[in-house]
């Protein structure tokens, strides 16, 4: 397998996958372990990444749940490499397919179908907030600069099949935005899970479930919490991590 | 002070307040200390609680914040009278006006001003859902049967100045309605407090603070939980209810 400069293969101590990522680039974090493990995948289903950088979703759901198929849009070309490259590193290249392209103008190859999912962890950070990452790669995974909470949530609208669901994780304070931005794409938010720090803090991460053309009444999961008060981390979390250990 | 055949009065052990309340009308829970808690309510403020029963909002917001003047509407003219005598046994008629009247059709004395807050615990369950109640009073403080979520956030939207504070609790399955609704007219969630029973649960109510033509970033609060996991009440809990016992 041939790495550029300063690339590593990390293990997700799951299924025997790996990823290629760079250090200076945007990596893989919890958000993604944890919007993975929510989503809820069914054998044929055909998902759509969108803004899949590494290709770390697809790669996650892959060893979650076999049977399904998955495509990754990624804007950024050399990511859109990698992620291809990790693909053939793990022989699933034939499970997922990572199509470079814009989620605002979406390629003619991923608009032509509809899709039973679609799955995102956008950039978080609202235009004009925050401070900007001096890396590209960074900057345009964390901040809207590229692609905005509306653009996602549009471009999922369009390609979701009637009753498709849509997964996403964002930031709490975004939270009227995602109502708003899936209100006006006919996707009705049907599961909410905050993730906290711990028990005694305010969630710092929101998982959502959404339904195309749904209807069905708003549930809350149980909060998640990341650590317990002594700083280690709590029996959810290393289930989660346990059930990619144990794999 | 009279009292009608099967009134009781209840000790609010807030400075003194007392409340009457009949046993086979709604009477008040958790839900309204909570909210009075939640509010922010400032000197001077004039606040008006839509869909006041008892009194009990007015009531305890005078023991929390005692600087303020609110008024109370009510369409029930013998929730009215109990409120009012309520109103008369604290001595504290001179601050809460009670208003008989209808959150649909606001009557001219209440809607030809405009209020710094507007607090309501509504009916939670959704028009053509649940169990009804065969009590007429319990039915209207608990189902859209009168007033639904839509009607009272169309009141707040009218009667709050420019920035004036909407507090409402309610289920957080009605969420994606607050949401709506609230945009709708011009109100911005600022805050967001969820309400578990212990934190093992999935949030049971929720808090919500809105802005009219706000704009400021939403805030998620720590979530309160009721319950220790060993059925005690938690320590926030004592203290919220420790604070009406000392004063």
């Amino acid at each position: 397998m041939c790495l550029l400069p300063y690339e590593r293969i990390d293990d997700l101590q799951l299924k025997g996958l790996k990823i290629i990522q760079h250090p200076d680039k945007f990596c893989f974090g919890i958000d993604a372990v944890l919007l993975a493990h929510f989503a809820d995948v069914k054998k044929d289903d055909i998902v759509v990444d969108l803004g899949t950088g590494t290709g770390i979703l697809p790669i996650l759901l892959k060893g979650l749940y076999p049977e399904h198929k998955s495509i990754g849009l990624e804007i950024q070309p050399d990511m859109c490499q990698m992620a291809r490259r990790s693909l053939l590193l793990n022989e699933i290249e034939q499970y997922i397919d990572i199509i470079e392209g814009d989620i605002v103008d979406l390629p003619e190859q991923i608009v032509r179908n509809k899709y039973n999912v679609v799955i995102t962890n956008p950039p978080y950070i609202k235009k004009g907030t925050g401070i900007i990452s001096g890396n590209k790669s960074k900057m345009i995974a964390r901040h809207e600069v590229v692609v905005t909470l509306s653009d996602v949530i549009t471009a999922a609208g369009k390609l979701l099949i009637h009753k498709g669901r849509f997964y996403m994780i964002n930031r709490p304070d975004r939270l009227d935005d995602i109502f708003i931005g899936m209100t006006k794409h006919k996707i009705s938010i049907r599961r909410i899970r905050t993730v906290h720090p711990n028990f005694e803090s305010a969630p710092n991460m929101i998982l959502i479930e959404g339904v195309k053309d749904g209807g069905s009444n708003l549930l809350w999961d149980r909060p998640l919490y990341v650590y317990n008060v002594d700083g280690s981390y709590t029996d959810e979390i290393h289930s989660i991590y346990g059930e990619m250990w144990s794999n």
